[in-house]
């Protein structure tokens, strides 16, 4: 007899061919993303290239109740992309057309495999740019699935401030369009912002409508150092206060800022607090943000202010900041990082920074901070050596720990990095049991069978 | 036999007193907004001042099957107070408590009665202001509602870029707080967007944190015109893509231009296609981005410029804008307006004016034209005389007309006042069958007896 995954598994070869996969090492890169989160194998994977194909494959796994699991660049910290009840990945990766551009109204239409990188670089000849950056090489279509940010938000914006319209494959193939070409609306429910961050549970994003911006006529990167945190928190509401539009504005403590010294061969910096900032604008506005700015910082303890016009300079000091997960782990060689994602108002960013350092102090693990602090974001890295499971429980209890420290300042346990399965228990203690209530509502709505990514955003 | 409205009246006559009433001025007063859809009476008004009483009035209704209606300020341009099936409306604008106000982290909580300008006369004083404008005074709550913008957009965002959380009155009484005080997050569905533009088909917001900003140090104002509208458009994309980041960018037709002059006693401006311009930044910020657009303008044809830089004169500017729609129905006295609010990308907006004053001057309708240019968003204001069934058909005909052109050129049928009971027919057009499908799913799970402001975003 053939079991339901064997007919779907045929049915589906009909009209992917070889790119549908049972190969053993397909399936174990597909089984895990960058998170601490056990690798789990899907039965199948299918290499998808069109929204037709995502839909008539997700309608055979609607029929026949087999789970599927949506798949980008693997670059999940949560384990997003972990399918825990096996079924079909569906690899979006290889769909990465540029579907259309609009240079005049600034705006595109990508398939979801697209990365940020592979975006810019089609677009710079044309003087625009898509800014939403979170650093690594992540598809734009996972960068939704989990309602990204990264360094740029403080001015452009996150990823939901960036979508203007998505294609989305229903829990049982159906395939819908929602938004469109135009700036705002006000039609009905949002569903494009539904769809942001539903992780994959409500539906497969196969086409993302992105609003794009000029390229800046002149860019200006500084970095200076605190004496204390505090310093540095007060400097970055200083200048959100005064509408000083700078458009990026990230924060190192001293153990990361000493763990790029030696990997990124930065010279002259001390093992101080130390803000980066970015500015975007006409030669003359960059200056006079960058002058402002300065004034506030030094009046709140800057010092060794330095600047970095050329692009050379730029790309130097930012490629400091992005190897920054890279630098921490270099501090303890075969050791990985369970990275957390913390995030309060700003002004409480010093009370939650400081303790979060005595936590770590405590636990004796060796931990890194960094952290998007215009938007009161934090990373902090807390490296364990991997297979040993005593210290990633007690890894755990500090992620623990931090979290609860957020949420007792009016925080919240992710910023940017979603849900996934590693912070379900906090996601039930953060909206609060009716709010979960609306959501599982609306899962059960439009996923009745749970077929879609099951084992994300809820315990059960 | 007691019905059950009048089991619903007694229970919640006990706790709201003669807040609730019967009495017939209040029920008309609350049997229509600012639109053409014909009044309904509802059973009965009820004025809330906590959540609480909400919670427990549609607890009650829910019970007893009793539909609800929210009523802000009464200001909805497409029907969405109207209690078309009787019942209880829930008069919010007694709600108007600022609950917190975050001057550090420039966010408050306010209750959903609270205007616009109260909440601005409120925050003058701390250098903040919340920059959402619909022009009209109406609640904050009707605003989330109807996911609402103005003329600030092209800057500050909508209202849908400016609210970080909610409290939410669910159809059973259930009462959720949605989001928080953090800047971004990533934690489960977005149950604020979803919230935001649902026209209280899904709940009552009782509370809203809002993202404030700092007033800006220079503020300046300009007026210029043009021969042709295309030229008024081609300034605004070249402001788009320098990335000059001005605050207000509105456009006026020839006739809505001669309204205003002859309402809002403006002098020396000729009867052609007008730019409104508002600049915020710092005193040479401002100047800088002033001058580059003044440049741009006059490229494409401008003439005129003048500057409005004491508060006065651009008070007499913006007043004249505001005014706008007053001054259109003094051209025939009498008369009422049929609003639209169509939307495209802002490269079709000449082609859709252009195309939209060819089917005013073939309709014999009176019609000027205001625009949110830097959105696309554009009303045109057809001036009907009420009572007169044939000329409402006339005019919702080219109603009709208006929206069919701005999605034959990708766009949407509402940029900012909703859908409410007027464009229910466009809904269905514009976003598809499958995708209100999906609106209609989380409808019914959400509230499964349809109590909630029946007769709205849907047909039936």
């Amino acid at each position: 007899m053939t079991t339901p995954l064997e007919t779907v598994l045929a049915a589906a070869r009909e009209f992917l061919g070889d790119r549908l996969t049972t190969n053993l090492s397909l399936r174990e890169q597909h089984s895990h993303g960058e998170d601490p989160i056990p690798p789990v194998l899907p039965d199948a994977v299918a290499f998808v290239l069109t929204t037709e194909e995502v839909s008539r494959l997700i309608m055979l796994c609607h029929t026949h109740s087999i789970p599927v699991v949506p798949f980008g660049a693997g670059t999940s910290l949560e384990g997003h992309v972990t399918p825990v009840r096996g079924g079909i990945s569906i690899d979006l990766s290889r769909m990465t057309g540029i579907v259309e551009l609009n240079v005049e109204d600034m705006d595109c239409r990508i398939e979801a495999g697209v990365t940020r990188q592979q975006l810019n670089a089609h677009l710079r000849d044309m003087g625009l740019f898509f800014p939403v950056d979170p650093g690594s090489v992540c598809t734009i279509g996972g960068m939704v699935a989990t309602r990204a940010s990264g360094t740029n938000a403080v001015r452009y914006g996150t990823i939901r401030d960036n979508v203007l319209g998505l294609t989305v494959v229903l829990p049982d193939g159906r395939v819908i369009k929602t938004g469109g070409r135009v700036r705002k609306s006000s039609t009905g429910y949002d569903l494009t912002r539904l769809m942001i961050g539903s992780e994959g549970t409500l539906g497969i994003v196969t086409e993302i409508q992105l609003r794009l911006h000029g390229i800046p006529e002149a860019i200006s990167s500084a970095i200076c150092q605190f004496e204390s945190l505090q310093g540095a928190v007060e400097t970055v509401i200083g200048i959100l206060h005064a509408g000083i539009p700078v458009a990026r504005m990230e924060l190192l403590d001293e153990v990361q800022i000493a763990a790029c010294v030696a990997y990124s061969k930065l010279e002259g910096l001390e093992e101080a607090p130390t803000l980066f900032f970015e500015f975007h604008g006409t030669e003359a506005g960059v200056a006079e943000q960058a002058t402002l700015a300065e004034t506030l910082a030094v009046d709140h303890g800057a010092h060794g202010f330095r600047w970095a016009v050329t692009a050379e300079e730029r790309g130097k000091l930012w490629q400091a900041r992005h190897d920054a997960y890279w630098a921490a782990l270099a501090l303890k060689p075969g050791f990985r990082s369970l990275t957390t994602d913390a995030i309060v108002p700003i002004s409480k960013l010093a009370e939650a920074v400081v303790g979060v350092k005595e936590d770590c102090v405590a636990s004796g693990f060796t931990c890194t901070i960094v952290g998007h602090v215009g938007d009161g974001n934090f990373h902090t890295l807390i490296l364990y050596p991997p297979g040993d499971a005593a210290a990633m429980e007690q890894a755990m209890e500090l992620d623990r720990k931090i979290v609860g420290r957020a949420l007792s300042l009016e925080g919240s346990c992710s910023g940017e990095h979603g849900i996934g399965i590693g912070k379900r228990e906090f996601l039930e203690q953060e909206a609060g049991i009716e709010a979960l209530a609306v959501m599982r509502s609306i899962k059960v709505a439009l996923d009745p069978k749970g077929i879609m990514n099951p084992g994300k955003l809820f315990l059960n």
